[in-house]
């Protein structure tokens, strides 16, 4: 899996897949910056970024391992197979199909997000000797329906859309293909990521994202939800330290339990989300966003007030964000270059 | 779907997948019994047997339906898209590679207990308008590692084995497809039938029937745990009601949160199941039973000493056995022609 040489540290192969992705992305860019390092001292030698289209990797001297894009489909066995034929020591799945379009486009959503997991998986099988560490992007959508506050770790898995679904079916292939000795994985759920960068989608929580992320950049926005309604949020720089918290547990402590992982949020409710960005930004940017209570919308949201005790994963040093004020403050650091933008602007200036 | 004339009941065709098997013989003999009347007050008029060797159906002037037996292999799609053709209106899914087969034979098992599942669904999918009620016959197996006493219907589902791992898969489909309106399923979790006919098989539980069938066909038998070990049992009548009422129960009560339901069981102590066969056979029988511990198994079987709470199933008509004493006279009933063989054999002359 390793090689030590002359008392530096192991070197390894990481591979992403979905490296086009937001998240794929700012992993990439968290490695660059560690130098390759891992949390558990192994450095990557060489990082591959596979995506459906080839994706732009990190570029410059100073890089100091070799960087490999491929494009290759999930949904294709044969280029799963060949993509693993490089056999990386570990392997961060974040590849798939969004829940709005795998609710929209069942098979599809299946191919890619089922069955592309399965030929990853089955990939792997297929080599001899080869137990990579593979760290899957599971969802907090494997939860729904009525739940209990806190969600605990033992609460099962009734997802209440085609996408969690598929998440939860991985995240049982992944404990399987695991238990007899095919993969090392992990599955880690993410709940709402937020300040998501990039531009609105279609998902009902995309504006939990956006009544920080516009008002910030100068724009107004609709709140749709009254202040009221709770959510559990992750900041992206916390995705990240995840995905790389779970590449570096031992083996050992995932033998102990499910591979399963529910990451810890924070529970903000959106009037503390408005507050913490007035405290960071001013009451300007806050002015930004008009209250439009959209019924329908906060019907849906309101069922996702979701408290995860996350307790098993805390124990392994997952740890959440601190408070939303460093959430909106990590925004303004990472994508706004430290400042925000005062200057009123309209949608459609924007 | 049923369809009334002249104040006949409801009519409706019925399928049986795995129809050659232990459980779906004992399905068939019942529908039979019940002149095809199920438990809604539709009555079948065709009744498909399937199985991948062309099942012997039940034969006889009397039998007030028609019955049909083909022969078909679920992890063929073109032989599921064909069977489907005939638009049974409940489907009662039981074929399965049986676990210690699916443990062995890792490729298999998936092949025919997730893929051919799949197959099924989907050749169901792509006739529109076409919403049958299945009945997937799902397993305890979905349960492992450490669980709490009793597993409250909403425990996680930790299979540990890979026929539990393709079941809680098939259990997450079935609900997915139903959500999008395109079956009308339900996913029932049988715990070890007791007493099962025939002869002895590979399971580590094998010996929990046989510890009652050996000795009350006059064979001695060897009982490899201690009398302590306890085991959450059904009888074979009992797992036949579960499926029919399965089959019956309105679809707005699915509607009302998973439609997966952990089959009520009763847990009984190995020596209380051996003291029942004692009360209703007599003392000769007992001494067929030797006690000699297999510590492996008893390990085994001692982490699966479960006892499931049921409550949704319960409310929903879901009931279990009275007490081990019913579940011994039933066998003999039902398999034994009403009488027990004295004479003392050895397993050698039996």
């Amino acid at each position: 899996m390793s090689s030590e040489t002359n008392g530096s540290p192991p070197s390894c192969k990481v591979m992403v897949t979905g490296a086009a992705g937001f998240m794929g992305k700012k992993l990439v860019a968290k490695i660059v910056t560690d130098g390759g390092k891992l949390k558990d001292g192994r450095t990557a030698t060489e990082l591959i970024l596979m995506d459906v289209v080839k994706p732009s990797g990190p570029e410059g001297d100073s890089i100091p391992f070799t960087v490999k894009a491929v494009e290759g489909d999930l949904s294709v066995a044969e280029d799963m197979t060949s993509l693993m034929s490089v056999k990386p020591d570990v392997i961060f799945h974040l590849a798939a199909i969004v829940s709005g379009d795998a609710e929209k486009n069942f098979e599809k959503g299946y191919s890619i997000n089922m069955d592309g997991t399965r030929n990853l998986l089955e990939a792997i099988r297929s080599i001899d000797g080869y137990t990579p560490r593979i760290v899957f992007a599971s969802s907090a959508a494997v939860f729904g329906g009525s739940v209990p506050d806190p969600i605990p770790d033992t609460h099962h898995l009734t997802p209440r859309t085609s996408y969690g679904t598929q998440k939860a079916i991985c995240e049982l292939l992944v404990d399987d293909y695991s238990r007899k000795g095919y993969v090392d994985g992990i599955s880690i759920r993410f709940p709402t990521i937020s300040v998501r960068p990039g531009k609105p989608n279609k998902a009902a929580s995309s504006f939990i994202s956006g009544i920080i992320r516009e008002p910030l950049a100068g724009v107004e926005t609709i709140c749709p939800v009254g202040r009221h309604i709770k959510h559990p949020v992750a900041s992206p720089r916390r995705a990240v330290e995840y995905l790389l918290t779970a590449a570096s547990i031992p083996t050992e402590e995932l033998t102990k339990g499910s591979r399963s992982f529910t990451m810890p949020a924070i529970r903000v409710s959106v009037g503390e989300m408005l507050d913490a960005m007035e405290k960071v930004a001013g009451k300007e940017v806050l002015d930004l966003v008009k209250m439009e209570t959209d019924e329908f919308l906060e019907g849906i949201i309101g069922n996702w007030q979701f408290n995860f005790e996350s307790k098993r994963a805390k124990e392994l040093g997952f740890q959440p964000d601190k408070c939303f004020e460093d959430i909106v403050q990590a925004h303004i650091d990472d994508e706004l270059g430290g400042a925000v933008h005062k200057a009123k602007k309209t949608k459609e200036d924007a």
